[in-house]
């Protein structure tokens, strides 16, 4: 279940792993953001709940969540479907303000996982 | 939708009223992971997938998350599922790493929707 990088679990990751992965994601996050018109669209209330996915390759991905429980933290549920429900300006900053949550809980887990503590950060 | 605190939404909370709000959660998940066999006895694998959450008054609660979109960032779904699957201290490892990172992204959620920036801080 360990996400991999360069062929390692995350339980081993070091510090400047976690940060490049980190970077990545926001980038990824900021692009969806930012590439309005495609994340809109894609966005369709009619679909079933999706999450919005920042990748450490600065891309986005809009998927549902899986199913039942899972390893890393998950963003919220649901982005999709709050689409028409308020002004866009208002749904634009709900899940901005929410994938920034979901990448400090993300980055925090990993971290932790890696046995990273103050002394090290 | 939005939590409470003192009679006041959450985008009006003060960095005072999150920070109490933050340790009164943080001492009831510590308070789960040490009252160890309530705990324990709570997370039946049999039961549908559950989330651990920590209360502002310092008290915990196992129970389902809610359905479908939430304003909040939830915790991990299936904490009482994963308990039979590995060795008892991985298992609280994994619990209190997940609800670690959830706190993180509980009090940052809360924060941004605050308005409250690195100034602020």
């Amino acid at each position: 279940m360990d996400r991999k990088g360069q062929g390692q679990p995350i339980t081993s990751w070091t510090i400047h792993m976690i940060f490049r992965d980190f970077l990545g994601i926001r980038a990824g996050l900021i692009k969806a953001l930012t590439d309005y018109e495609k994340f809109h669209q894609q966005c369709d209330p009619q679909k079933p709940y999706m999450c919005l996915y920042g990748c450490p390759n600065e891309t986005w991905e809009l998927k549902e969540p899986p199913d039942g429980p899972h390893e890393l933290p998950e963003p919220n549920i649901g982005v999709n479907f709050a689409r028409d429900g308020m002004p866009e300006k208002d749904w634009l900053a709900h899940v901005a303000i929410h994938s920034d949550a979901w990448l400090y809980s993300y980055a925090f887990y990993i971290a932790i996982r890696a046995g990273l503590d103050a002394e090290t950060r």
